[in-house]
């Protein structure tokens, strides 16, 4: 029955990763995960496929273009581009049964068919967090927004990092006061591409949009007020911008600011940068992006924002919200790429049991005891021989094995050995829990 | 800007639950994923769209009018339909890079654009490991998979289950030894209806298939065959059935049983039936199927078996393998509606802090340090009466509030409400963590 074979292979810019580092996207997903809910996140689990009349009520120009979108008998389908809408769906859906202030996390793939590029992903995991208001939201949660992504990074811990707030009521009373809010979508997408393209192409660009020279240097003056937080608020303050949305944004900051310090995040992980507009249509007040400091290049590796109405293309309602979303898929892979994280072991039990030609009841009954006592445990069942089980063992980063020969069994003991240290020992078998522990530090 | 709005929903055939439901779905789930670990199987994530050519080399018949298929560019793609043909896939394309015996579990969404019907969805989640082999395969294994099972079913803990084990080799031979070989498939799938049909029906199709009576009454014999596992197995090798495969089976079976037992898997948990043949092609060895004793009507909840080849449509390796699913979907939608399970609680949080109309900054610093104590907590920020607040609470089913008013501020305290005994407790800010964990028993 020959037959020709098929390669075996995946569509570019999908993340298939090998054991070893899958074990790492887990544990940081699973990091992501527990902080979230200890803010008291609600999990979702919306699905990926969705009707393309409700999936694309909003959408339109690039995103639309970037879609899987299929039919299946009568239905017109889309795969879900991003979290947000189907969060938005999902509200005016189910609002009736919701609690507001409505705070939910979703950590799920959503694709988008681009062009596969480095970097660029047509699968990816968005880990969003959301709070949604009925009618009205505290300004508090623009700080535990920050302050939510504050302890996600402390716990991944690669490095030092910074998150950047600003607020577009600052940016669009600036604007507003300059008589230049018939332009200010080119500007503010211009103004966010400085740090990428430098000043002076930023000054030749606005000259190109048709800003006069006075009010160039104004913008630019104004988006590069420096000092700490403290002294940047201040000079915003002193600014002559007679405008209420400036006014009311700059005190709308002040608050933030106050708020991110009483969360207990440190004055060093975040920063006022007015350049920040994001470059979504629907951010009405705080915005963020996140750097990590040591690596600028990777860009903004969790960014988010204020917005005023939620579900405006399903329901009447004012559902006001905040979110903020890290794009693990994507800053997985550069971490590694960089060389930031690397995967450590390519097991996810902390022991292996390694019988020698002994009866498998005993060892089973081993492991059954160290799984009971919760230590996540293998057995190597192939006859080899020692030095192969325990090169097998090596290379797989298991901490601990636990051998086996005659003697344990008719001694009722297991030996116990470290595979940092190389030491063993010999222990009875109702001493192998605390022995283990004791070797662990518990 | 009046504008139509769009009717939220989705698409039916896909599950949604609530915040409730979806917090009890997801300790279903991190149970099932936290028993898998403990065996040693490694994490997977394969890509849900995957290129038809590859997806659907074995596929045919009904499976491939269920798939969601689509093009896009040049491509032609499809969404997955199950977790074992991207395991193959992954296999046959990593497999200079894996170690073998290679365990592995993947807890995904999978897609089948059936007809909508109780019980049966387009979306959803299974829940699967397998081990492959390189060449061979010990037959321990074999019982592993089961005895993990077993694990997961007692941790979920919803009553009495049993995992009925059958090995295909002994109905082959069996037939074999009837010289009913041409008609095994029909005869199987025939005889795997019996619960379902009733013993009458399957003897009448058994009639139209073509069986001789005389051949008849043996089979519906040897299905029926009855007693303890032990029996089962005496029964068995006491036929005069004169059949390589048939003696091997048995052989097998005896040792798969003796091994669960070593496992600790309870006597009352798993069970030789015979009558399970499982409608797939490809297995050949031990199948499996789990019932919950006191809701047999679920029908098997977590089925599996031995195959021979996972990887025959991409290489010429052979490598054999065995595996389990769990339809975790389909289960816990039926273990809600037959009320057999029921969510609890609304929160993901064990306290939500009161703030009484005093300083955020207080507040914040008890909600941090509860979290760095590894307590979720979160905040009730909402300016409302305190009445209101506990009501919340309770609503939520949120285990404990901490109550801040002026005079925990100004006495550096914090009141302690156990929001089930409605007993609270007024303590020094620096025993609230000690105060709590006595409460819950730590």
């Amino acid at each position: 029955m020959a037959k020709n074979k098929i390669k075996p292979r995946i569509l570019p810019g999908f993340m298939e990763l090998l054991p070893k580092e899958q074990i790492l996207f887990n544990s940081m997903y699973d990091t992501i995960r527990e902080v979230y809910e200890s803010f008291g996140f609600l999990p979702l689990d919306t699905p990926v496929i969705e009707l393309s009349e409700v999936l694309l009520a909003k959408a339109g120009g690039e995103t639309e273009k970037q879609i899987y979108r299929f039919s299946k008998g009568d239905n017109d389908l889309s795969l879900r581009f991003d979290l947000t809408v189907p969060l938005a769906r999902y509200v005016a859906q189910h609002s009736a049964d919701l609690t507001f202030p409505f705070k939910r996390y979703q950590m799920s793939k959503v694709y988008r068919g681009e062009r596969p590029q480095k970097g660029r992903f047509r699968e990816f995991y968005q880990c969003d967090i959301d709070v949604i208001g009925n009618e009205e939201l505290d300004l508090i949660y623009d700080a535990e927004m920050p302050a939510v992504i504050y302890n996600v990074f402390k716990r991944l811990d690669f490095g030092r990092f910074v998150i950047k707030i600003n607020n577009r009521r600052i940016l669009n009373g600036f604007f507003e006061n300059l008589n230049l809010s018939d332009k200010i979508g080119d500007i503010l997408r211009n103004i966010d591409k400085i740090e990428k393209i430098g000043k002076d192409a930023v000054i030749q660009e606005l000259k190109e949009i048709g800003v006069e020279d006075n009010k160039t240097n104004e913008i630019i003056e104004f988006i590069n007020i420096d000092g700490s937080s403290d002294e940047k608020l201040k000079s915003l303050k002193n600014m002559s911008v007679s405008n209420e949305k400036f006014t009311d944004g700059v005190n709308e900051l002040e608050s933030v600011i106050g708020y991110l310090r009483q969360f207990g995040v440190e004055e060093d992980c975040f920063e006022i940068d007015l350049k920040i507009a994001r470059g979504l249509d629907y951010y009405t007040g705080t915005v963020y992006e996140t750097v990590l400091r040591d690596y600028p290049g990777l860009g903004s590796v969790c960014s988010g924002g204020r917005y005023d109405n939620l579900t405006e293309y399903y329901t009447n309602r004012k559902l006001p919200g905040i979110g903020i979303s890290i794009g693990l898929t994507r800053l997985f892979s550069q971490l590694i790429s960089e060389n930031i994280i690397s995967a450590q072991s390519s097991s996810v039990v902390k022991v292996l049991v390694l019988p020698m030609d002994v009866d498998m009841g005993y060892t089973l009954k081993i492991a059954d005891m160290l799984r009971k006592n919760n230590i996540p445990t293998d057995v190597y069942y192939s006859k080899k021989a020692m030095k192969q089980k325990m090169k097998y063992v090596d290379k797989l980063g298991v901490p601990f094995a636990v051998v086996i020969g005659e003697d344990e069994v008719n001694n009722n003991e297991a030996t116990l050995k470290n595979m940092t240290s190389g030491a063993q020992i010999t222990v009875k078998l109702d001493d192998l829990i605390s022995e283990y522990k004791k070797q662990i530090g518990e």
